[in-house]
């Protein structure tokens, strides 16, 4: 499970660089906390960090699970397309908010993979012992 | 642990239903991203999505750790009376901001004796070699 | 590892406090739901809880990996620094938004040490055989 493990270190590690980025912004575009809106600009990186944050509580538990019961290495690879299409939907977004799609999707598919099959998997698990 | 781990890929669905139901919302409202406020049905809808992302972020780790150390079928019982809770929330919620109550406490109460019951046994795991 | 999962399970609880004390912090200055925003200080009060909301995101599977790659007393001792580095954060923040940067790197110095800690454990594991 190393390779699951190490993909999802990056994954979190790229959510740390957004988490900065957004304190970035703050300074750039003057939105002085608490506020979290009050510039176009800020409130699109915000919004980058805060979807990366819903799919990361998806990410993280299915990642390990599909790295459990389906298989490790395909884990880490579907995992390695969500860290990529997050930074593709990182830049596509911060450019403009129709330029968000495509990252987004590029992301979101192998994170419902991830959640399907390890889902799947735990149910394989669990109704295995009964059809012997 | 096969059932603890298929009620949390439940729960983990149908918050990215909520998601899904966001998405829906933003485009009804007419609410365009990177806003999350101006219609105050789509605000609701994304109070929703926000508050589980809250609750999630407990009930993950609870659940593995009350399945681990307590009972896998007592957590996944108590899992899926979290998944049921959050889907009355939803309902109530987004049918008004004053029906949320209802939902809201069905889910955060299973979330708290998943919380709980996890902590006292690990506590119980690091102490009991002491005390023979 | 009993150790890793009761300072995680404590990090949680004192979540749980924070959106106890968003509850109140709502009825205190008057900002009905779905609202998120209308008096600074509720607008304070809803920070501590989004940014620590984030950096749990990171915080509970940095631990578990640190705890199960490098050790889990040390994982358990930066997980404690963690936690108070977040109490310190909410007190600050909540009294003024300048007030918010000690509590913040005291809280998000472990974390990143959990995560890169973590990684680098991984990596070492995945690479080790390889070196043999």
């Amino acid at each position: 499970m190393a390779v699951v493990h190490i993909v999802l270190a990056l994954a979190l590690l790229e959510f740390f660089y957004f988490c900065l980025a957004v304190a970035g912004a703050r300074a750039t575009y003057k939105v002085p906390p608490p506020a979290t809106s009050g510039h176009e600009v800020f409130e699109r990186y915000f919004r980058v960090q805060m979807n990366t944050l819903e799919q990361l509580v998806i990410f993280v538990p299915s990642i390990l699970l599909f790295g459990w019961y389906v298989s490790p290495w395909l884990a880490a690879l579907l995992g390695l397309g969500f860290v990529i299409g997050r930074a593709l939907y990182f830049r596509g977004y911060v450019r403009a908010a129709g330029d968000r799609h495509f990252g987004f999707m590029v992301s979101v598919v192998p994170n419902v993979a991830l959640l399907v099959g390890g889902l799947l998997g735990a149910l394989w698990e669990l109704v295995r012992p009964a059809l012997h």
